[in-house]
């Protein structure tokens, strides 16, 4: 038996992916849908995934959160540039001991949340997924699907390993979901800007996979200045020492991945807005706020919110 | 009467349009071409101008500097990308006291043809002018034209306004080409440098007009930090202190130019390669010998050597 009821807020390809998991493994789960609403209402919901395919004939699909019941789980799977929507959309969705796993991308995204519901409301999943939405209601799971989750804290430190953090790592764990439960979150965000800033980042600008990034000498050298300043910007900001053998690492495992569009290559491509202001702009400013300058963070973050503005112009 | 006769080194759009407005007051010139020797044999050189168009239906050209007369002075005007062929050509067309006029783009570009013929032997011009080669033997000069005259000194001292720099200067503008005689061509180098770098490296990498990234506040302040990192440079590699002043006239200059599509940008855009180890690689390693970093001047190099190496191969 699950232990918490779910409600889905956003069903793309993550909402869609995590929260079409959970139903199948038995959790009652409400999906919220804008433009896919009535085909999923008619026809469920079609995962293809690399770990199963599967079929939800029936969802419990809703257009408007008024209608919708409250759970004691809310995954926020909205894109970031959505967020302005949050304080009409997140209150009225929890139960009043509920509790919603923020699992955008970025940093600072949980403190949005937090100012809404209070921190102590507030747990942060980071999605380590291959998974796009190819049609309405049909979500296309590539591949990895890990979930790493952390207590969210207000003054930043690290929030162990909650008994509630568990309950729900069971959960995810019984749908098939691998988990990773962290006692610091804001150290695993940071961690895994390491990783998107560079490839999220150029991919875009130079129209590139990863394997075409890795592969040249000269845009090798630039992801790992990057993720040098990333670490530079965790120390600083939020005093997280994570060590250089981490960008090695993430190198390494980077060059033995499959040739990868990234998600915000692939928004790009689409036209659909880029999550630049969570994933870039927000540790960027941070940075700067601590008196730290990083040149090459500020000049990628610059580079895409012209081609962002641009492209949404 | 001309003062020199004139060789030509490349027949673009900028040795076409220099050479032919030469030929066209009155000097010897002979041209040197490659794809377009047969086309120009036969019809000559046709100028489209925005300060009268002409028609030289008959010029000396060759295809092998072989067959070509020994001249007083050698306009060097090959893209930087072909200097790998300067050796083979720029010793035999100079007479004993010939000169070699380096009209190429960058920094360090007479070095190499001092190391060639002697220092003693090089003046530098920087072409500020719009002009394309839009057909065999037909060069379109949009706006613009003025050249910057220096002497060359293998100290990089300034080399002051010689007797020969003057002589060239009027052969120059009796041809309808404003000269603007410097005593310092090296601070004239990086001036140029100052818009050259943000501007042809951005709209490139950003695929924008000059007016696009001026009017969007983020490709607005990476130009000006980008120009600040050229001072730097400047100031670290030759002691030469631009004021920051320039900075503020050059985009207020930009700011009041028409919408541009830079050289480097019409390069890429007809796949050609760009000139990236003049402009870029040059000053950066300069820098970076000097002891100082300019990362976002290295993160720019970076970024145009993987789109330059994407592109040829």
């Amino acid at each position: 038996m699950p232990n918490f009821s779910y409600s889905v807020l956003g069903t793309g390809a993550i909402g869609g992916y995590y929260g079409g998991r959970l139903q199948q493994s038995g959790a009652e789960v409400h999906f919220l849908l804008r433009s896919d609403y009535n085909h999923v209402r008619q026809h469920g919901l079609t995962i293809e995934s690399a770990d199963g395919d599967f079929v939800l004939s029936r969802v419990n699909a809703y257009q408007n959160v008024a209608d919708m019941p409250p759970s004691d789980v809310v995954l926020l799977a909205l894109k970031t540039t959505h967020n302005h929507q949050l304080s009409q959309l997140l209150p009225q969705l929890l139960k009043d001991d509920g509790l919603v796993l923020v699992l955008q991308n970025g940093l600072g995204v949980e403190d949005e949340v937090a100012d809404l519901v209070g921190a102590e409301r507030v747990l942060g999943g980071l999605c380590f997924i291959c998974a796009n939405k190819v049609g309405p209601g049909h979500i296309r799971h590539l591949d990895y699907g890990r979930i790493t989750l952390g207590e969210f804290r207000a003054d930043y430190q690290p929030g162990g390993i909650t008994p509630r953090l568990q309950a729900l790592a069971e959960d995810l764990e019984s749908a098939q979901i691998p988990v990773a439960a962290t006692a610091d979150l804001i150290e695993a965000r940071w961690k895994k800007l390491v990783w998107n800033i560079p490839y999220n980042g150029l991919s875009v600008v130079l129209n590139a996979r990863t394997d075409a990034l890795m592969q040249n000498a000269d845009s090798r050298r630039l992801v790992e200045t990057l993720m040098q300043e990333v670490l530079t910007g965790a120390k600083a900001v939020h005093q997280r020492a994570i060590p250089s053998q981490f960008v090695a690492d993430m190198m390494q495992t980077t060059d033995q991945m499959t040739p990868y569009n990234t998600s915000m290559k692939v928004d790009y491509d689409a036209g659909r807005p880029m999550e630049v202001e969570a994933i870039f702009g927000s540790p960027l400013q941070q940075a700067q706020a601590a008196g730290l300058a990083l040149p090459q963070l500020a000049m990628l973050t610059q580079q895409l919110r012209f081609l962002n503005e641009r492209a949404q112009s």
